[in-house]
């Protein structure tokens, strides 16, 4: 049997990445999906802007033509803000939504009905603490995230019985990375992206007898 | 004192009408705001499209200059989906969170600087059984309705110890009225719209020294 | 039509009180069930244990046989403990579970009977904070408060379509009262024990068309 | 290095004997706990009732003195009820409690202060969909599976940052085996023991930087 296809949709931070190399070192052929024209070297990417639906149509058909189906679809595109509710912009209301869940929206609709054809696949959704909990200053973010998650439920539990396992993974922390040692973090507080990538394997993984739909994953030390 | 000002976001629908008739028969001047050219004769409504953020800001305005200060603003604008995901339509996707969701962004950011500045307020968003659970064939629904509610915890959260009490009401049910009868249903198996709105009247009356945000309302028989 | 009658077992507390004091006021005949010898003179309370089951079932038949059915019964007991796990005593984890869990399991076990013979009737617990999120140091109160908000979902579930509206109120915060004093605390930070009792009672009187099952209630100042 | 040490206390049922194999086949030496006489020839088990205290503390020293220091605690006990509840019996309710929930409090007790002293260590929790949703007929075992759930959450929260991974499984169905086959079941709608046992593997050798607390699994087909 040939390689399961693997696609990573948002290949620019260091979850996406991990990712890849993650899949790619447990036999899944990984294509990348990333908007910069930077592509990375060390994985497969192609170009795409998953805020644009046309784009992800267009990329998915091609994957699909080119390389065969897809198996597992991960979404990975997020946007991150924080702002008194007041000072918010309602144009960043509105972006935070498309990029964190009109964007998971589009790819959702780009891979499942090849996935139901062809006997089942894996899509996964990231959260974040905001996709439980809407603290203060987070308005955008948390509305944005929270809408993600009422669409990956919904999603589960439509096509679960067609085969297709959806997940969401709430991220409840900082990932380790550029950003956080530019917030003056340090790597004993934070989620290693080699580690969040080997759960989201593991999940990728279960027997259909057994899924899980959402788990948590956080540091020892986290504050919870 | 003179009278307590309640605007009710969205008077087209029976609860709509119930809350301007409930808080007006309890010591609230009220004010509805209707898309619809036919203007309720019951209850004193302004014409204003929820969905339009100018129109909005300016209506608002439009009370607080001529009428008087908002003490309690109750967003009751929704619009209802129910579709296999893969037959849905994006835009219908979207309308749906600009009318369940992004309304509320723009109600909410009209609103609560001047109930901040007048010594608090009250803000309430009315949710659904979506609200908390993404069921198949309602992933614009759930998804919409999520992020309202994680807006709703936010503001909950930023403006509560500013003296704004922000309520999130998840209706698990159908409402009696037309639609419900035209679907077939009975009156016992439905919430009274009425009966709703005397909830909604508590929450907006609570001390602030024990406000609830989150409460749901069903009927008796519901299954839930 | 005679008075109502409406038992809060656990008058010792400030909230009990508040609560036979609220009731009374709005028409209630009002039984409290106490403890201690000292029994409260604002109120017309009789003796019984509630961790006891003989003396509740003993107490409820009295009360029904010689004041009347029983409308409303609002389970108030509670204990509270806090305590490093490894610390902690395997003693009062049982205990607690007794106080905050099983005395429930015999108080409503006492009254639904009738209840559903006389068309219906009220049934209301006590949560906390832990009710809903167990933290650390609070391993055995959280244990015994997940317990109870167990119980109060699978009886208002069972007995909502019979008549018996269940209801569990989470008082996220600190009760107003001799206690909070001790503990430095002031009256702004505190749940006033009249305004929740207002709220218990609005629960007990809405319409059997629109029940809320949950409801959270803390000060506008805290921390959630 | 040695092997690390796993215990898994109850071993009766179909996911007892699948966490020993797996654990076994993937490097663990496996102690099974098991309260019949009838020991089970494929794992290595000792025999222990852990609803007795005494037993549990006694068998843990047992084993951290003659094999080694547990790494790894599986507490997969528990008992079924479901019953009306006013036809329910209150021993029931207390044993159920006892076995569901205060069992595992002993058995934390017993493990918990050993791991920390040898640099951390997994406890995990089995749970049902019982834990996060009381249903009619089950007040018994939703109230002590809630009971359970917020033990773990506790305990979680307060030896996370001591480096002992907490971790709480909602097994959403019913598992493959003796007793589904003689409910009529069929295995595709059953969780496969292996496939469970597959993951509770996966969590208990998660890095400290990314521990999942709280995962759900069930069959794809399963209705949630």
């Amino acid at each position: 049997m040939s390689e399961p296809i693997a696609v990573v949709g948002g290949v620019g931070t260091t979850l996406g990445i991990a990712l890849c190399k993650t899949l790619s070192a447990n036999g899944y052929k990984v294509v990348g999906l990333a908007r910069s024209e930077a592509l990375h070297k060390e994985v497969t990417c192609m170009r795409c802007d998953l805020n644009n639906e046309n784009e992800v149509f267009k990329t998915i058909r091609e994957i699909e033509e080119n390389i065969g189906h897809i198996s597992t679809y991960i979404h990975n595109l997020g946007e991150f803000a924080q702002a008194p509710f007041l000072e918010s912009d309602q144009g960043q209301f509105e972006q935070l939504w498309r990029t964190n869940c009109f964007s998971a929206y589009h790819a959702a609709k780009a891979v499942i009905a090849d996935m139901i054809d062809t006997g089942g696949g894996n899509l996964v959704f990231i959260g974040a603490t905001a996709s439980i909990k809407g603290n203060a200053d987070f308005s955008a973010f948390a509305s944005s995230k929270f809408a993600l998650r009422g669409l990956a439920q919904s999603l589960a539990r439509e096509f679960g019985p067609k085969g297709v396992h959806v997940a969401h993974v709430i991220i409840d922390g900082v990932m380790w990375g550029h950003h956080a040692e530019t917030w003056g973090m340090k790597v004993e507080q934070c989620l290693k992206p080699d580690a969040v990538a080997n759960s989201i394997l593991h999940l990728v993984r279960q027997d259909r007898s057994a899924w899980t739909h959402e788990l948590d994953i956080r540091p020892d030390i986290e504050n919870f």
